[in-house]
């Protein structure tokens, strides 16, 4: 990849102020033409052409409210965005979560279901997903919404291109996944879109909740294996080929336990759930491997607060080996927060405090560089929220949808 | 941190437009006006504005060329920039080195000085550090110049207001090196920047040289420690505090060797200069540590050239725990490239092949994720090239110097 010059000219200069105003509307709503012109340094003609355009689009509505001051009163303006919605799908080892918003980041729906990514070539998968995505794209027609794109977050290595090139969780190499899915969904009129969970779950933690708009932040989830999704400076990184933030392979001990992907003393191997799982529920994989590993990571939560010293220990170890994996980010991202996602969510009252220990004695910087750990708000299914939010964030960064619906 | 939303007006685009015009006859001298117009997308009207402020700034000038070419003769048009230099200046632990060039990248002087930056509470180093730079100064007013800025590079954390807080290889601790700096040269007129010494190589690897332009690349510092200037997607990864790029206390093994950080089996504990010639040369630390590396480096390689089986074996295994420590960062950030710099440039023959291997093997994406390794072009004194770079960098971002000199 070149970064190169490119021009500004006038046509350019309309869609960045759209994009302005709309997020000003979003974070500030509601709020007038007026307001609007003060805090942006837009003229307010410009501003009254730029609304006028945004509620032709469906994008802005008038609330009929006046605000309570002195002088004029003044038509307020809120979000509308209610004839779009968009979709994001996540797949993990052991289910599939659907989530649909509108443009204000309402959700309109959230389905899981249970999922068996393991064995076969993928081709039951698509099907499994597409089946989903039609689904949530039949119920949102029915409510009379356009899909601005579909997101799809799968546990690996993702190309440009929408192909997996590696999975190790799901056992994919190489699989077309988007063209695939664009085949299977018949070549639909909106963007499909693959991309690594991770990221897609850092894009939602960089949008809503509690470190909305944090520059540098991480998440890290943690499902058959752990990956870290890193938003540097408010952009995602993505790297050369798109494949930066790839952390569950990092090496924490050369002479530590095997890990299935050949190495030795990986930070799956260490910290990972099924490693967990093995060590504090050995019945649990007397029959073959855990394939769901919700109601397993639940028996662990019963155990621990129950003061189970075994399982107490288990959780001190994962969170310090954790702690030494995050030093490694720290030390070379210098995040301002890593948050905790997946299963490691309900987990976290006993993963922290270890965690946070190792993470500052293995940071240079003081404080761990002022990286703080938590649990994210966002558990299992972060990256369909993710995924989702996609789809807005390209509306917020002034691709806008052309054409509004007939209601 | 918080990001948020700019809005767009017609003075950032004429300086957006300024600073286009300006980059595309870095890239392209000579030029004519109409090629210019055809490359950029911008009308013919406005590049002759644009050309016209330029010229006047003595940042353009034409040449009276004309190209052979199909119709009316053009005038053609070259950087021009001779009255404006930029002052960088690289602090290690065993030499200071001050760069300068003028706007269109020509080196006007590369000055070296022996410097012993460890002991002491910094006021000395800071005495030789304004001594150097008001040298250069000099010589450059001596030459007409106008100084846009001086940029220092330290090989440790610094914060944003260019206090140095850690410096394990200079042995400095929160000393306010920009502040200090400022008040020795007696507020001078220029900006005075205090910035990591990786962080200023990869910007210069960025700008000139065979990996110019790439987006994402690594330059890797050595000289008493080891550390990464991070360039992602275009741009320079700086985290939340600034801290972002330090490799060198990355655990690799954690029974390996004391560090002298206090922690064990660090990067630089196993791949760094001072560990390979304690190691290749046990006479040279004879009479307590190396101060100056350069010549026990050329040494080492003297007897590599040689053949020696010892000195070989060494270098082959320092080459591993880099390519083990680069793994690190290529997973997490994906890089396209990564330049050993420092003493590794001299040493990249020996240490290449078994970095690779080991880069290749650690990388969970296939071929290391599209990371190569190759030896930097820049030598020690690489932040100095870099420094003077930031701020022509600046230059080409728009902040244009507004007054020409009196010639």
């Amino acid at each position: 990849m070149q970064t190169g010059a490119e021009p500004a000219d006038l046509a350019d200069v309309r869609a960045t102020n759209l994009a302005v105003v709309l997020r000003h509307v979003r974070a500030h709503a509601p709020c007038s033409r007026a307001d609007i012109a003060a805090s942006t340094g837009l003229n307010k003609a410009t501003v009254s052409s730029l609304v006028a355009d945004l509620i032709d689009r469906r994008l802005l509505r008038e609330t009929g409210l006046t605000e309570n001051r002195i002088g004029r009163p003044a038509t307020m303006l809120v979000l509308d965005g209610g004839p779009y919605a968009a979709i994001g799908i996540e797949v993990a080892a052991d289910q599939l979560t659907v989530v649909a918003v509108d443009l204000g980041g309402t959700e309109l729906l959230t389905w899981r279901r249970a999922f068996t990514g393991h064995g076969g070539t993928g081709t039951r998968a698509v099907s499994a997903i597409a089946a989903l995505a039609n689904r949530a794209t039949g119920r949102l027609a029915a409510q009379g919404r356009a899909v601005l794109g579909l997101t799809v977050g799968v546990p690996g290595l993702v190309d440009g291109a929408g192909t997996v090139r590696t999975s190790p969780g799901l056992g994919w190499r190489d699989l077309p996944l988007g063209a695939d899915l664009r085949r299977a969904l018949r070549e639909p009129s909106f963007e499909v879109v693959i991309d690594n969970d991770a990221n897609l779950a850092a894009l939602a933690e960089h949008r809503q909740g509690p470190y909305a708009g944090t520059a540098n932040l991480v998440h890290l989830t943690a499902g058959a294996g752990i990956g870290a999704g890193v938003i540097a400076d408010g952009r995602l990184l993505r790297g050369g080929r798109g494949f930066a933030g790839e952390i569950g392979h990092l090496c924490l001990d050369p002479r530590g336990p095997a890990c299935p992907c050949g190495r030795r003393g990986c930070l799956e191997a260490l910290a990972g759930v099924p490693a967990l799982i093995r060590r504090v529920l050995p019945d649990a994989t007397q029959d073959g491997p855990v394939t769901d590993f919700a109601p397993e990571v639940e028996r662990v939560r019963a155990r621990a607060r129950q003061g189970d010293r075994m399982v107490l220990e288990a959780l001190t170890e994962t969170g310090r080996h954790l702690g030494h994996g995050l030093a490694a980010l720290a030390n070379l991202v210098n995040p301002e927060v890593v948050l905790l996602g997946g299963y490691f969510v309900t987990l976290a009252p006993w993963l922290l405090p270890a965690a946070e220990g190792e993470l500052a004695a293995r940071t240079v910087a003081p404080e761990a560089g002022g990286a703080r750990l938590a649990a994210s708000a966002l558990g299992p299914g972060a990256a369909a929220v993710g995924g989702a939010a996609r789809a807005l964030a390209m509306v917020d960064a002034g691709r806008l949808p052309s054409a509004p619906l007939a209601g």
